[in-house]
């Protein structure tokens, strides 16, 4: 096991109705006027974003809103909300809605106490300081309510950057499960997707003897594949949907990360998919993950055994120890598949003639150097290879 | 899954050498003068207690110090600490040792700055304020490293009791896995009880649809299972004793805990031998957890063949479940005889007409009505049943 820190001093408040708690956790973490910051849609329509308003009011803190944010969250409505807080003096940032929403929370927050452009955050720069930020989830899937990181995507040139820091990490997180009762089956299922990603990626490890860290990644891999099946049958299932959101958080906020190399190479290979043909991220994870850990088995077979007789039930085969690895990527696909997300090129709307542009961005875009690294270092010729794969 | 909050904000620095840190940890958490905290024998011995104090010297950071902390920890010692940190202006409390320590370094922290006597945390009020308090973990067992609990025995009647508040937690805690390979086989063996015995209180649940925490409980055990012989096999074996830390403290820190009814009636009937005959708390509960499990298995028999299935590989016998129940309990009892643990009385030095005694300090002391609750509720005949089991 590696050397590491662990920091995870969000305060989670879990369960039904507690997004009526926001208003005293607000104060709780001292802030004393408000931005609620939103999507649209679901959020006003539901009547959850009345529902803050009135925790807000009742515990007598000051609010101004700002809403529109959109899936892979763009510049500029930071600017906009951080020239809002500034003219306005907030100094806490409410994010009302999924991982698009906090993360466009979080870049606005560093924005308002920073002198120069929040891109800089974007372009590397640690953040060391913002305003309070705190979350009242309705999606289980980013991970971003426990973690210190953020994606912007620039719309001058749409280039999609992160930026972290524990300064942005929020302060206080609301999960509260029957809030993601109303979202399509196909979000629920593209959300278990991006969790069920967020483990493999941590579990597809070069580091040795880390049982513990392990252990905790197939617990909860075993979860998803209990619990996903149940609220795919039945989205209404309130206990079905709390295990899910728990897991989503255990998955990203490092706990189970701890000390291991990680992988990452399915992000990688995936972010493509989304800025070409703006498809879900959890969809666009469900394509490229059997490809690349297929390309990837053979790098360490017993590593994908494991993982196929731990989580999948495969059955071990001894003597073809790759046999068990392939059975337990096959049993992957599958359980994707069965909850409704895209096997293929196809299904995902992407095109075999695209590929040499997906692969040059992905190896040279970003000031690359023709590789990518993560568990294996792949070159423009391993990549062409995993994306034909996927058709 | 029930309601919760989970908030657990301590840093955890975590390999090796990190003791080298403390001094900049401890500015990093507004320490400006520090209380080193510790036992006695190996700390000084190890020469840990010398790198310490040469990373607070480094920083710049002054220190005075004080020693003799003793398994079960008394409050005639924490008396004595917070008139030294009065005295001495100091204004962060750094434990170096055990649980036992940490406890310790905890009623301090709380005494310091609080205007009656510190003994009224432990009568059931709760700790609203207190230095800052940081650890450097030698033994993976108590888990008081990453909680925000303090169990101190007072001399004058030989009360022990438990305080807690938000306001004692670590703010850091430093768990260097190398520091513990120095503790004798006996003190690691009742070490892995103790954590297994946290994970299996909490597994011990009256709460339904909580496969999430369920499934991490059940890492954490196999973690257990499979570290535990390793580092008796092997003392100095540094990848074993890290997996076993890192699930010490994630055994406790509530994360695998939550949204759950928790039972702790292995550690209620336990404490009367710790009491009587000053056994290692560990060591109690390997004797202890077979007995009671046994007991309340009828109350849930899937319960229990579930964890016997999941963590012990019991085949499941479907048509008697019962029989996979008791299977996996007689598996725990083994492992723990296999890593050198008593099981029973006599190896405990516990005396078989001690047991009335044993059953009215148990079921009438601490303001009891003669029952105990967790899983079950017990009376005096049920625990008379369960010290009986034992002998």
């Amino acid at each position: 096991m590696e050397n590491f820190t662990y920091y995870s001093p969000t305060k989670f408040v879990f369960g039904k109705e507690t997004e009526n708690e926001a208003g005293k956790l607000v104060k709780e973490f001292g802030g004393s006027k408000v931005l609620i910051h939103y999507g649209g849609g679901s959020v006003v329509r539901s009547g959850l974003l009345d529902r803050v308003r009135a925790s807000l009011n009742t515990e007598g803190v000051p609010f101004v809103e700002l809403g529109g944010v959109k899936p892979n969250p763009r510049s500029g409505l930071v600017y906009e909300g951080i020239d809002l807080c500034r003219k306005e003096g907030v100094d806490f940032v409410l994010a009302v809605g999924g991982g698009s929403t906090i993360d466009s929370a979080k870049a606005i927050a560093a924005g308002v106490v920073y002198d120069g452009d929040f891109w800089d955050f974007y372009q590397g720069k640690w953040i060391e300081a913002a305003l309070g930020v705190g979350t009242i989830l309705t999606i289980a899937a980013a991970g971003s309510e426990g973690s210190p990181d953020s994606v912007i995507t620039k719309e001058e040139g749409m280039f999609k950057r992160g930026a972290s820091g524990d300064a942005i990490r929020p302060k206080f997180s609301i999960l509260n499960p029957a809030l993601t009762q109303t979202l399509p089956p196909h979000q629920t299922a593209a959300g278990i997707t991006d969790i069920m990603a967020h483990l493999y990626e941590r579990y597809i490890t070069n580091s040795r003897e880390v049982e513990v860290t392990d252990r905790l990644i197939e617990g909860l891999l075993l979860t998803m594949v209990h619990e996903g099946p149940r609220v795919i049958a039945d989205p209404d299932n309130y206990e079905a949907r709390a295990n899910i959101m728990w897991a989503g958080t255990m998955a990203h906020n490092h706990s189970c990360g701890v000390g291991r190399s990680q992988d990452w190479l399915s992000h990688m290979i995936e972010h493509e998919f989304s800025a070409l043909y703006d498809v879900a991220h959890g969809a666009g994870l469900a394509v490229t993950m059997p490809a690349v850990f297929t390309f990837e088995m053979e790098h360490n077979v017993m590593r994908f055994a494991q993982v196929a007789v731990r989580v999948w039930g495969c059955q071990m085969d001894f003597e073809h120890p790759e046999v068990t690895a392939k059975a337990g990527i096959e049993a992957l696909r599958n359980f994707l598949i069965s909850i409704g997300m895209p096997s293929n090129f196809k299904e995902l709307g992407a095109r075999e003639e695209d590929i040499p542009q997906l692969v040059d961005t992905l190896c040279n875009g970003d000031g690359r150097d023709g590789t990518i690294s993560g568990f294996l270092t792949l070159n423009e010729e391993d990549c062409t290879k995993i994306y034909k794969m996927m058709i």
